[in-house]
């Protein structure tokens, strides 16, 4: 926050120079790299230059500091201007700002974090402020500490439905650290905005919204700094800076006109550069130094975290995996108290209501509102300040694919449980079945996919992915299924379990979840018969485990698969894919091939092909072959 | 709409009667079903009494003539009172509502089109309003007919952004012929909602977007047929009621309390309905008809749409074939009023662009908001009303999944088009690139997946999806390519073309989009050194041509695949599936495995193995084995 209310001329001078500056910077690096967003910068050079020369408190030798205050630049595809900002700040040398792009740099086309002051990836809009919201949560609820978080957005954007999921969870918790500014420079990518320059529009919108919404000249850094400080004044509600702005603001014949949107000057640089430069008062070096953050945030222990408690079931007993998550989730968060629980107002299904009930402090409820959930998460996780877990329906997952995705990008480290796999659920009907979050999951570099089978592994699984980098997904069954696995047998990411093995075994069985049991069934059938049937459970579908080659093998090259999800992207593509290589094994596949109904889930589960008779039938096919 | 504003005391006195008989059949049918949300029912009798029983112009035993007012349930789960409405106004025996939830029974969990009169399928909640709102743009400005679009949402759904993306489409074009029902009964799921009874709050924020607010006692069916009269009356500005109601209202000791989301009445059913039917001022059969439409809008021919005039490019030209896209969008749009283009602020880039400077009425601008856009887009095509095409960059089709994942439930026919695949977009780096969406969209039940690799063939996906059902996917691409088909060359769905071909091909390499090109290249290579290869362009990855297990066969059972997407869910893992029934054929897959950054697309296809020399080294080591 800024010292005082009022700023020496001097100061806002400088300030106006530094965005000068910054939009210079802008167009040089852009013109070299060809490509780039130099209008969408000079829009916010005000804004920025305030920001990072004025309001925030920050080391900036040390970009990630927890005890900084946060910036999100949301509307990523003004990367430039941020990448000038640190520039100018002395992060590293201005003359790097002509890497922009270059496939030797890290200075990308929008940020990414492996530039060391970027938390998240952005550039797919409306994302940020959910992020920033997450922070913000953890600052005043967590952390207990004054750092503030700023979030930059684009006026385009704020048409993303996600940027109103992310208001409504700040205003809910009066996240009064969050700041969120909005760069209304009237125009999109292929025209103007909906709502142009109507600024009383933005203003009744935020304000309906709950926060405290300051409309201001952007281009203008006193009020700027006024507006900044108005918010780290204000109490129980977070603030939203409107700035009307001009898309090329101070370049000539550029400035608020269409078709300008993410091209570099080009042949109109050489004025445009003249014309700023002419705008400098003072050509030297910049002078203000920004200032650094007022109390120290000690780093949070996150690793090796366990359950306070191991897995204490009994063989044979009939649990649900959705349950044994609720349990270990728990246990996780009494061992670690950084490890946090959000949900979607599922969990009384998902069964993440344990915690709230057992470490209230380390429950968040995101409310129907899945995109919000999967960027609250991303951001409470931000800056290794906590270990986050998201669940919800895994159906409902398919809302906040584009954040999972961008997450990925983020170098995030997310847990999320998705309960209610596929047709088992029964009588809720397609539209709460996920059969398609195998696929989803798995296409995000990067990732685990856990697909538990029984309450011990469940727990595991639980573990495992609070200690593993990267996205992480849990898929979890609403029927109950029986223990399978000792209470002290081990689990690992890219091991699978055999399940039933013989010296003499024809064929090959691979199912997870509900299916396992389906596919053991069969196995009786098969044992009935005199063939011996291999059963393997894979515990991760994401790594799938390469012991499966040397097992389809054993198993005379035949092999079946059977999943609770579509075909495509699912387990028996991924064991398809895995065994691909090999000559002389044939794989064939169930899964749901069309749109369920409602039904129970026994008779879903025969219906749609993937019960144990249809199991059968497939191995005793393809050991007729 | 309601023809007078005063309502008679005795239509009065039966609406109040029609709500507890609707609360009656969804108290039993979900008793019966041993499982569903009549609280959840409750809450909106009144609302749909008023509706069904004077509000609402349509007719019964027609319920999807275009003529008709549509009603669209956003929450889904309330699925009962919408059966129980329908069987009321004399579409079926009411005593089919015992069929609920069952197997046999079209009266599924949450709504479908498997029944007559369900338009989109609800049930993950916050999509109703998007395609309420395309119905009513639809008739407003396409059909230019009287009917009004009703939407009923959820207060806990509100929570989801995709709603307020609507709100601010639908207020955006002025649709005032669209009706946004709020049902607000304070609890959610596992809890409160955040902003319980407080109707101020929605009130302000739902005028803050354009809507003309009105709150309301939702159990007051005067007051409902006045609002409802009103809205009608409203021009300029869609209506939103916003009714104050109880969840489990006349429901004693289970009214406005908590944990009973969900669960069928049981023991407390008996005691329920004896004070149910003491309620009725008349037990006997209902008497109001619902009113038929004052205006008939005939039905419109969108079958067998054609190009207005073939592809026309030259051998070898250099085109984009997502410059092809808008070709042939525009030629098709030219040849029938009822095609649609959709896009989100993308249009200069995915090319849709080409319709709005041609033939301005048939497109829709929906600005930045994937979600909403896909949304409007099922719902312009509701009823058979046009065919509409979505574009925005593939990956940001990923925003969308959940709302096409209904689609798909919802047996839509829906076209999307993704431009910007893969790494070859170069410089802006991996937020912008669609490395996931070929998964996304092949998870999609009964999905085409077309990946056009020239500028003919792209012409003919786009005539191709105007005419299949279901939900299409249009892969394009930002870098030229080399046209490879005569314009007269015959496309179909399922059929892969054989780009290369001998008597003795050694290998089989298969690409598509940019990635066959650097197949052909490596095929080239291997020319020089003797071996033949055979090269196949699949054009669509989902049917993938079954006829590319007697290439492999042909070609040695050696399969080299090379796709600009992530290995999951992508060509490679189809063609493995497609190939895995099969001994003696190994496939190699190369495809983008790590998180790419920016740089020029020549250098990061070779950079991430997708590039000729990796294709031609994954086929020289497969030939060595």
């Amino acid at each position: 926050m800024a010292p005082t209310t009022q700023v020496s001329p001097d100061t806002l001078s400088e300030l106006r120079d530094i965005a000068n500056k910054l939009r210079i910077n802008s167009i040089t690096s852009t013109n070299e790299a060809k490509s780039g967003h130099p209008t969408s910068c000079s829009s916010m050079a005000e804004v920025m230059s305030v920001l990072f020369f004025h309001t925030m408190r920050y080391k900036v030798q040390v970009p990630k500091d927890p005890s900084n205050d946060r910036f999100i630049l949301s509307k990523g595809h003004a990367a430039p201007i941020l990448y000038a900002a640190w520039a100018e700040a002395g992060l590293f040398p201005v003359s790097d700002l002509n890497n922009l792009r270059k496939i030797t740099s890290d200075l990308e086309g929008h940020p990414t974090p492996r530039l060391n002051f970027v938390d998240v990836a952005t550039g797919s809009l409306g994302q940020g402020l959910s992020v920033a919201a997450g922070m913000a949560y953890v600052g005043k609820y967590i952390d207990n500490a004054p750092y503030r978080v700023y979030c930059l957005m684009g006026d385009g954007e704020s048409a993303e439905g996600s940027l109103w999921e992310a208001m409504h969870f700040a205003s809910k918790y009066n996240l009064d650290n969050l700041v969120a500014i909005f760069d209304v420079n009237r125009l999109g990518q292929s025209e103007a905005t909906a709502l142009q320059h109507n600024m009383d529009v933005y203003r009744k919108r935020l304000e309906a919204f709950g926060f405290n919404a300051l409309v201001v000249d952007g281009h203008d850094v006193e009020e700027l700094c006024k507006a900044f400080h108005e918010a780290s004044e204000t109490k129980g509600r977070p603030t939203a800076i409107i700035a009307k702005t001009f898309k090329g603001k101070n370049f000539p014949s550029i400035e608020d006109q269409d078709n300008w949107h993410g091209k570099p000057l080009a042949d109109k640089s050489a004025a445009t550069l003249e014309h700023l430069r002419n705008l400098l008062k003072n050509n030297g070096p910049t002078q203000l130094i920004p200032s650094k953050p007022v109390v120290e945030v000690p780093a949070v222990n996150i690793s090796d975290i366990k359950l306070s408690s191991p897995p204490a079931y009994k063989l044979g007993e009939s649990i649900a995996t959705r349950l044994a998550y609720g349990n270990a989730l728990q246990k996780l968060a009494q061992a670690n108290s950084r490890v946090i629980a959000l949900d979607g107002d599922t969990k009384n299904s998902t069964f993440s209501d344990k915690v709230l009930k057992n470490t209230p402090k380390q429950y968040i409820e995101c409310y129907i509102a899945e995109q919000n959930l999967v960027g609250v998460a991303i951001g409470v996780a931000c800056r290794d300040r906590a270990v986050t877990f998201a669940s919800t329906f895994a159906c409902f997952f398919s809302r906040a694919f584009d954040q999972i995705r961008m997450g990925a990008i983020s170098q995030t480290n997310l847990n999320c449980c998705g309960s209610h796999a596929g047709v088992s659920i029964g009588e809720d009907g397609p539209s709460q079945m996920g059969l398609e979050d195998i696929a989803l999951f798995r296409s995000i570099a990067g990732s685990t996919v856990f697909y538990p089978s029984d309450a011990v592994s469940a727990e595991r699984a639980v573990e495992l992915a609070a200690n593993t980098k990267g996205i992480c997904f849990i898929r979890t069954s609403r029927p109950n299924t029986a223990v399978l696995y000792e209470n002290d047998a081990v689990f690992q990411v890219g091991k699978a379990r055999v399940v039933r093995k013989s010296d003499s075994d024809k064929i090959l069985l691979i199912g997870a979840g509900i299916t396992l049991y389906e596919a053991l069934a069969a196995a009786d059938e098969l044992a009935k018969s005199g063939i011996n049937a291999r059963v393997i459970d894979p515990f991760t579908i994401k790594p799938l485990d390469s012991a499966i080659i040397e097992h389809a093998k054993a198993a005379g090259g035949k092999v079946v698969t059977v999943e609770d999800h579509y075909p495509e992207g699912g387990i028996g593509e991924a064991v398809s894919s895995l065994l691909s290589g090999l000559p002389n094994v044939v794989v064939k596949k169930l899964a749901v091939t069309e749109i369920p109904r409602s039904g129970p889930p026994t008779v879903l589960i025969e219906k749609y092909g993937i019960g144990a008779s249809s199991v059968l039938k497939a191995a005793q096919e393809l050991l007729k072959q």
